[in-house]
């Protein structure tokens, strides 16, 4: 699977939240999410910018892993692959055994909504402050993804520059 | 947890099936299971003594990560480590990204028993042969848990060796 998002920095929630209910944004919950990376022995995902997570969300443990940022998009795109984990506790003891080390820990309060076919997310990070990330429908069809987001952003009445780092990366930095 | 295990070749699982069916062994089912093992980029798992298996069985794909052997212990002992994860074709595909890889599969039809608490396994390994594998109860009240397997072993009329090598490297050395 092929992500193309874009995460902006916002100075409050609340407006685009009004202007997404005011277009007839789907509200699709509010998430409780806590995010554990993890780096490699062999390989310092900081430098190839690749990404290990298990996601603890609602009772399910998801493990990601996300490869490098592809140079040939404007927003951030990667390959993504999602596998539901039965225990993240003990997954993380078998990372433990395999070399693999824990980096940080990333807290969240994420509020989805379903827009044009996008998936809108207005996110409280722990220590980072408020975000919005506009993540593109994962549809062969969709001729420009990246117009869309941008057209979405418009709408929503965001402005500033994408910010193409992660939360973990952006978290690691304030460090 | 750890597991603590013996392994015997025997010419034919039908004198044990008997054996265990006389003296009121439970019959806990037959699954096929196939075993992907994976290596690491980062050590030998040869070497280093660990395994790292996907298995699938009947729907289920359960992760193992597996220890050295500990040297205390006349039969198998070491740590094992098991999730259960939604895909393990996905798990495939994200432990390739990771740069392990994939060093052989283990197809085998297991008929489980338990007797005397102890877990039984009368095993077919395809271009293998057959087993009998004995797995003492998981119980810290156990205080000789490899005398219990010696006389299980006894009474179910097993005699030979104990195999201390896994079915995968049982597998490798017929390359």
């Amino acid at each position: 699977m092929l992500e193309i998002e874009c995460k902006l920095r916002v100075p409050a929630l609340e407006p685009v939240r009004e202007r997404l209910l005011i277009s007839h944004g789907t509200p699709l919950g509010t998430f409780a999410e806590r995010d554990s990376y993890f780096n490699a022995p062999h390989r310092d995902f900081g430098t190839t910018d690749e990404a290990l997570r298990i996601r603890y969300l609602d009772g399910r443990c998801i493990l990601t892993y996300k490869g490098p940022k592809k140079k040939d998009y404007h927003f951030k795109a990667r390959e993504e692959i999602n596998v539901d984990i039965a225990s993240g506790e003990e997954f993380e003891v078998l990372l433990t055994s395999l070399g693999f080390f824990k980096v940080a820990e990333v807290r969240k309060t994420r509020e989805n909504y379903r827009f044009r076919g996008a998936t809108i997310s207005l996110d409280t990070v722990e220590g980072l402050g408020t975000f919005v990330e506009i993540e593109a429908p994962n549809r062969i069809d969709l001729k420009d993804p990246e117009k869309l987001i941008e057209d979405i952003a418009r709408e929503l009445g965001i402005s500033g520059t994408p910010i193409l780092t992660s939360y973990l990366e952006l978290l690691l930095a304030t460090r």
